[in-house]
């Protein structure tokens, strides 16, 4: 396994070899080895010294379901701290074929060129890409499996990382070349587009290269049991059926649902936009829908769905729960329709849409738009493109559109937004926000699922914790999250894969330590770059300010908060 | 001495007595000490649980020279840690005379309420200012004059500080009845305006209350040797005859005047906004114009001056070098009328001019306005009265600006704009802008008049602590920084008067550690703000891009700036 170092200032390259331990390094473990040890803390992370890095996991291309996430990281430009976002398509098996563990893009590029980087199979080539400025995602990808033929997995940035935005997203090539599976968090767009002035990268999908295995026959058996074991969980079901849409009515019920910028908790379309609505509606519309749909080979989940205009073809593929949330309800936004045209908007412009909808909702709550006004929306974000200063506010995050518009009640934790659950009706997911390295966000530790008063804060912490942890370790191995949900309760099955895989003798323990060390390690990092204990809260306005329709509010103590890490610390 | 706390929520009060040691409290000093005891480090600063203090020296209303600044504290909303911005004018001495050292506003004022406070004899009267909500400070001060009578100074909000913009200032009177002296600093006019919704303090100019003093012909004695002291010195004399615009040149010189947002040193039109050329034009323009005025009673330097049009009418008073320096050559506008304007406008809004002059530059770089277009300019500002967008970034500082606009040449430390010396030609001040508790800020230390080699690093960490030291005493004690250039070099004239005046056995080693503590105390409360050392900092891109015309970049260390305070801390 190999890592491809790129400069992008004077478009030389070199390739690393990983060997011995190092070989367990993947996906945010590799990602948080080379922004900890290379990136200097208190480095600007729109200028030249930011690195940006993308990584499979240790699995990819072993047939492991859900083992193909990529991992993308650097040092974030919106949150000032470590960042590791990861995404589904085909990349990572892609790389994983050309033997890559990892690809680093370093130093900047020239502010006046931009680049398409094609890897070949012993070097790369950069090719002027300045034709493609300002395109967004979709017809980039078009153009370029036009012109070096569809056998590429592209990594790309839309005009938003282009232009530096803080809420600018990666995008990846998904299994129908679509260019829709977006590393969505942390601005990291911005790092690619503006600093590296990449444009795309285009790995070849075929490729030779296979794991050594001495243990072929115990990889194979460790990995049959680990994917049934999936397949027949309980979460994974549902999944399959309604997509993460399904959590749309239990969010609701808790009252946690972000509703016209986190000032309700529950919305009274919620029904429309659920996925059972989404199931019908696709039902129903027929044509390219589909309900269930792999976003990388080999899935047994198969949580991604196609969602159908009224006349048939693709409104929008992925349509998934914290979209829905943020730029459903949380604008005011009560149709599918209206959503799905404005996700794929923001998959094309390549912007987060959790980012998006919660500087939107700050828009709306200062009167630039109104809640519920779709059309208003759609003209906001048509000015992403064109630079203009609504889509200026819109793409570069909630915690600026706040402060420029003298908006108070901005929903974020280290200036990252929220996803789909106000903490204050789900505390646990609360808590994740404020401890994770990572600012605001769910997939560091989402808690919904668990059955327990999410009210009560009681208990929650220790939760959360074990939740992170599971979490992280599986960032580092590059499965799938929603794997968890089934695997979590058995963690032997994939101690069983990675001993067989890699000729280890790892145990639970080890590999939960190295899921710990790793969130340490992101921490340490992140109080060198100015990101303390202080920077892990919940905004004071959800401390004071009851959100209904169950007054809820922020109860957890900062000691509690504090308390967390301490043991490790 | 008493402080009197108001609580804007209910409209209560109540009186505090200042006694004992408390009594050696002024300015910077009693600001300091409210805020690290009693607003929560972690707290939003545009949240209820923030203070907004007005505190005099311990030398108001004594016919100290130069003894009358008004220092106005908060946690700060742009730098996120403490703040202390003090400005001449009469508010000062006009509460001194009421026996008041502080005034406190606390708690959250209702958000659809504005207040006029008018301070009494004996408590304090609240008044509905709704009519005059988005009222700038000039023509309110007009209204409050005509039907409250002129007997009173005012401490007042323009639109800017109403809207809670980031970069909003605080008005006061100034001798002439003019509502022009500007705490300016870190965003405080949004505390008052948009958190404590107080749109004006009226404080009786006329009062009896007198300080009891023991020591009456002591005090009379080191008081005149002081001022005579003062009245004799050079710099002094300088300032009386250009006022601070006699800056220009000397900064020029150096290569380090801000010029088209940091990206220049020199300014071609630079002989044409100098201390000489304004001079000329009060000269021969007469009408209102005056070469020199005082600000405050009493004041030996006399500083200020009054600016005419054209036609002999007021274009702004006073005119000083840092307004001439952001708002001219960083705008590239060569015309003292244009500046002139410009000013008076920020004032009229409640802007600082530094802050704003930092964020129109970063407008003009990105392009939504171009450098040396005068009426461009005036029509973004225009757009602050009126809640517009470009006027939001405007009025928010440039640190926003920048995010927002994707424009990273941002000359801020601790995301406030440098005043009008650009660190890599002043090596000493850019010193003080990294190492203030205040973020950039000049006042907390300016180095450009000491006689030595700027651009060379050597000896200027010294040389900045001491100033930081000198500078912070007179904060504390209420007398303005322009007397330090004559008598920090005879720091027992200083000591002397505060025995006499307070009966007390201070040395020049116990008065500077005063100030030691002082500023320890306040980086104490910045680290638990989440404002450590690592946000000591002069942006990346001064050590990394040369400044033309000499080619001149920050290469003061990380080390460098971390030993200044280490032997306190």
């Amino acid at each position: 396994m190999k890592l491809l170092r790129i400069n992008v200032a004077d478009q030389s390259f070199r390739y690393q070899d990983l060997t011995g331990d190092d070989l367990l390094l993947g996906g945010r473990g590799l990602t948080n080895k080379i922004i900890t040890e290379e990136i200097p803390a208190e480095s600007n992370a729109l200028g030249r010294h930011n690195k940006l890095i993308f990584a499979t996991g240790i699995m990819a291309a072993s047939a492991v379901s859900s083992g193909g996430r990529l991992s993308v990281g650097c040092k974030s430009p919106l949150t000032g701290g470590v960042k590791e976002a990861n995404s589904g398509g085909i990349v990572a098996d892609s790389m994983a074929r050309q033997g890559l563990r990892g690809i680093v893009l370093e130093e900047a590029g020239d502010k006046d060129a931009l680049w398409i980087i094609k890897v070949l199979e012993d070097g790369v080539e950069f090719i002027d890409a300045k034709e493609y400025s300002g395109l967004g995602n979709f017809p980039l990808a078009k153009a370029l499996f036009e012109r070096f033929g569809e056998d590429y997995a592209i990594i790309s940035v839309g005009p938003a990382g282009e232009y530096g935005m803080l809420g600018s997203a990666i995008a990846c090539t998904d299994m129908y070349s679509r260019q829709s599976r977006m590393s969505a968090r942390g601005g990291i767009g911005a790092v690619m587009g503006e600093v590296k002035r990449v444009k795309a990268v285009l790995i070849p999908r075929k490729g030779s290269y296979a794991l050594k295995n001495r243990n072929a026959e115990a990889f194979k058996k460790a990995r049959m049991t680990f994917n049934q074991f999936v397949a027949n969980s309980e979460r994974p079901k549902a999944l399959k059926k309604y997509g993460t849409a399904d959590t749309v009515m239990p969010v609701q019920k808790l009252g946690a649902l972000p509703t016209r910028n986190f000032s309700e908790g529950t919305f009274e379309k919620a029904e429309d936009i659920s996925g059972e609505a989404l199931y019908q509606l696709i039902s129903e519309r027929g044509g390219v829908g589909r309900h269930w749909e792999p976003c990388m080979p080999g899935c047994t989940i198969q949580c991604s769905n196609v969602v159908p205009k009224a006349n048939g073809e693709e409104l929008v593929a992925p349509l998934e729960y914290e979209t829905i949330a943020l730029m459903g309800s949380n604008l005011g936004l009560g149709s599918i329709d209206e959503i799905g045209e404005l996700n794929a908007m923001a998959n094309d412009l390549g912007l987060d849409t959790i980012e998006l909808g919660g500087s939107l909702g700050v828009m709306a709550e200062a009167g630039l738009v109104s809640f519920g006004d779709f059309q208003g929306f759609k003209e906001i974000m048509e000015e992403v493109y064109t630079g203009g200063l609504r889509g200026r506010l819109a793409g570069n995050g909630a915690g600026r559109a706040g402060d420029v518009l003298g908006v108070r009640r901005v929903p974020t934790v280290k200036n990252q937004t929220m996803s789909a659950y106000d903490p204050r009706g789900v505390k646990g997911t609360g808590i994740t926000y404020a401890t994770t390295p990572m600012g605001a966000d769910h997939t560091a530790g989402l808690t919904v699922f668990v059955p327990k008063d999410h009210h009560d804060k009681d208990g929650w912490i220790g939760i959360s914790r074990n939740i992170q942890i599971t979490r992280a370790l599986y960032d580092i191995v590059g499965i799938c999250a929603f794997v968890t949900s089934a695997t979590a309760q058995e963690p032997q099955l994939l101690c069983d894969m990675v001993n067989a895989l890699y000729d280890r003798q790892e145990t639970v323990e080890s590999l939960n330590q190295m899921a710990i060390d790793l969130m340490m390690a992101e921490r340490a990092y992140n109080l060198k770059c100015g990101l303390g204990k202080e920077t892990d809260r919940i905004p004071e306005y959800m401390k004071e300010e009851k959100l209904p329709p169950y007054d809820l509010v922020w109860d957890v103590t900062d000691e509690e908060i504090d308390s967390m890490w301490q043991d490790q610390a």
